[in-house]
């Protein structure tokens, strides 16, 4: 999606560790505006999809999962990172790694959100490794509902997560897919 | 808000430790339409206020602020609560103690959101003991920018967090105020 790229291109910054800082517009201010065009995006790609419900993780997919499920008009459910006092026992859990935090986490459901009778459409901001995708997708295969797809905003193709996950037969839709980055060099694009 | 406090009766459970379970529509599970309806409810409150940012911490704030957003058309910016490697080191942090998850966490924003011409709407989920509220108007003090108020969708007014708040000259819009709860009496409001 050229916006997404034109957006990437003008207003982030490529940080060592192979960091896309991204906070200006999608992960810590948000540019809802952007999130709009976004979201209408997702619709135009799944709405023949029959979603029932759309699932996140937090945080940043939040905001995303949210714009976009006006369009769909279904609920958003967001996996949660720690386990909170109001979290009931009877919840479904997934280990992933954070690519920026750096560290492991379960990503966790309670049961009673996730029904066979869901078609889910999955929504994040980044794809990289493909950790937290894979542990979303294994989540929603648990509790036997169908999954149409990932959409997310901005994958690292270089980094091979969305690839592998492609290749068992998930439909993943990226906005904008980046072959390459470094401070040096840039951002190139997978044309 | 006659629908707020209908959704609590209706769709939360009391649990054990003072804690009101919502996890079904504000906090785990999304009813966007249930957002959308008190976002332009937040429009009505603080629509004449020449609102610049919305300010919020995450996670669960980050759903209602985005909704929200949409009628104000202005960015959102959320607190995080733990230092990510994107974030710079330019940062405002403030101390603040989570109810639910019964720790000790730093609001961070990056100095780069918080400008001095910004007027700020801070808009969260819950306000009990008000650790949280009062770490995000610090931080926007700090910055020397201005607070137009805050908008939350649920209170619990004998944890007083909110009055010592008022006291102090901040403009606080609830839309559920909760005077007692009691798994054994149930829910009630202040009228």
């Amino acid at each position: 999606m050229k916006l997404v790229e034109e957006k990437i291109l003008h207003d982030s910054k490529i940080l060592n560790g192979d960091v896309l800082k991204v906070s200006n517009f999608l992960n810590h201010q948000l540019d809802i505006q952007f999130l709009n065009e976004i979201g209408k995006e997702f619709f135009r790609l799944f709405s023949d999809c029959k979603i029932t419900k759309i699932l996140t993780i937090e945080s940043s997919g939040i905001a995303i999962a949210c714009i976009a499920a006006q369009y769909f008009h279904v609920p958003v459910v967001f996996a949660k990172k720690s386990k909170t006092t109001n979290i009931s026992s009877d919840f479904y859990s997934e280990e992933a790694k954070s690519y920026t935090h750096g560290n492991h986490y379960s990503a966790i459901v309670e049961k009673q959100f996730i029904s066979p009778n869901d078609t889910f459409l999955i929504i994040d901001d980044f794809l990289a490794n493909g950790k937290a995708l894979h542990a979303l997708f294994s989540l929603v295969e648990k509790a036997g509902a169908k999954i149409a797809g990932a959409g997310i905003v901005i994958e690292k193709t270089y980094q091979q997560g969305g690839e592998k996950l492609r290749e068992n037969g998930y439909r993943i839709e990226s906005l904008a897919r980046i072959a390459s980055m470094s401070p040096e060099d840039g951002i190139k694009f997978v044309n």
